[in-house]
């Protein structure tokens, strides 16, 4: 029996890199104001569920088949011009692994963008977030507006750096998969809906519509940038795709809940605010205690996933799988 | 000596494109009220200028160097997996033709989310847009607010269809392109300093350097990323570059002067406003008539970058540029 998988040791060697990073790129080069409130938004805060969905995939998928398939796996995502300027193993090890550094950071700033905006007042207008007075509050409006927007194109900018031993296929899929995920059809969409929907009694499939779009479209973008970044196989990208889808879903349903038995402090933001806004939501659909057992159900789902992926690794996926539906913030 | 240059004409072949594609591609599978928010902003409506640059690059580069330099341009702009791949002539074309479609409508799409996002209440508080109340004004600030996070997103889903035709490199490299001129070291940041500047005394310098990124970088974007379609040469790149700062900076200072000497009704938006609302204008800084003559070297600057660029063709950027500061509104 294999030893038990060390989560909070992982995300921490991971999550190192990623605040590393995230701490020397955002922000740089923009007017004193901005930057503050860009850097505010992003850095010393938040789970960074998302960075390390990137980096758990884009692991399970470079060291999934062995060194020999790895190889393979790894030269199938670089194109033809790369191979033959002569870049030696490492070149090529090193330029993926910062492929998935910055779709790990690009995810988290689009995750941090939207919050900006979601927080103003003409959404949700809220006050805390992460414990922290939220942009707006502490910037102005009109800084958290341009601090979102700033913050989305410094996303794309992140995924496409002059750098050669990140191929170009490897950016505008990487681009791709980003911009579809946050976009109308992803969860600037899914917010849409959530607008139109208060007070709106909605079926189950309706909800479910609107979260997969509002999160799980980026949680499951997430996991496909770092499988793209490990230059994944059909098998492995279906299963993938399989298992965050599940994950997503189970995000939100846990959020709804959460929303219901936590209290502010633990969350780090306003609780109870759903039932507040008459939000529809899967506790308030189904009850607490269904909505629990929908949220197992999505887990198992997502194991079942990783499980015929083929990959031969797949432990951190697992247990972020399994953090999302047993958290307790 | 060659017949005049047929602008209108030529912009509205052109513009039938933009249009068509607009008109098809935005809003599209977005949710009803969303999408519907996009359309309105995007439209019928603006000069489409970016657009036009975008094309008039392309073409410019595309047909500089005759039949077989472009043929040369054409297929530097190939990454050699592309070319393996045995595609004919005919669909390596329209896949450039198609590629620079795609940016002109990208830029315009960033263009468009850029003034929703300003007419909003906590920036510039404006109720009239190209004759039509703003988009918060018609469908509320969330939706305003969304809208143009949604279209900055598709720009860039636009820039990297899943479509053999266009290369990576191309795609990666009008990503790159995009993200820098719209972010935070250009045009959101342009935004942030003009937002700290209200009241202030700037001089030349700082003002320069404001409209540099607020309007200046996407309109010099716009250029580039139509060279970029067209597979521009190093000699080419450079003198396009300086052609679309001269450009950028003239297009700003024409505006600043229209702000003062045309009506609302001319402009299609509220003229005075920066008079009323205390900003620091070309106008406000050297006078009406120094402004002027200094549009004019501005112009005769980016002529001068055309007739160093190499390129046999440049009546259509020359036209372009003339209009920008011959404009009336």
């Amino acid at each position: 029996m294999p030893a038990a998988f060390d989560l909070a040791g992982w995300s921490r060697n991971h999550l190192d890199r990623v605040e590393r990073a995230l701490g020397q790129w955002v922000g740089e080069g923009a007017p004193a104001g901005l930057g503050e409130a860009m850097r505010y938004a992003v850095l010393d805060g938040g789970k960074r569920l998302r960075p390390l969905l990137v980096l758990a995939a884009y692991e399970a998928v470079h060291n999934g088949a062995g060194p020999t398939g790895s190889d393979t796996a790894l030269r199938a995502g670089m194109d033809e011009a790369t191979l033959r300027a002569g870049m030696d193993e490492a070149a090529l090890r090193a330029g993926m692994d910062e492929a998935a550094l910055r779709a790990a950071c690009a995810v988290e700033l689009i995750h941090a963008y939207s919050l900006v905006h979601d927080d103003m007042p003409c959404m949700d207008n809220d006050v805390l977030r992460r414990g922290k007075p939220t942009v707006h509050v502490q910037f102005g409006e009109a800084q958290a507006l341009l601090a979102g927007d700033a913050l989305q194109a410094f996303a794309f900018e992140l995924l496409t750096p002059d750098d050669a031993r990140i191929p170009p296929a490897v950016q505008a899929t990487l681009c791709r998969q980003l911009a579809r995920a946050a976009g109308s059809a992803g969860m600037a969409g899914g917010q849409a809906i959530d607008l139109a929907s208060v007070g709106l009694a909605l079926t189950q499939e309706q909800l479910r519509q609107m979260h997969r779009l509002k999160t799980g479209a980026l949680l499951q973008a997430s996991v496909m940038m770092g499988a793209a970044c490990g230059g994944a196989g059909a098998t492995a990208q279906k299963a993938l795709e399989g298992y965050g889808a599940a994950l997503g879903l189970a995000f939100q349903v846990v959020d709804d809940i959460l929303d219901v038995v936590a209290d502010s402090a633990t969350l780090g933001k306003t609780a109870g605010k759903d039932a507040a806004s008459d939000k529809p939501t899967y506790v308030s659909l189904l009850g607490l205690a269904p909505a629990q057992a929908h949220a197992q159900e999505l887990l198992a789902q997502a194991q079942a996933a990783l499980a015929a992926s083929g990959l031969a690794d797949t432990r951190a996926l697992a247990a972020l799988a399994d953090m999302v539906v047993n958290r307790s913030y």
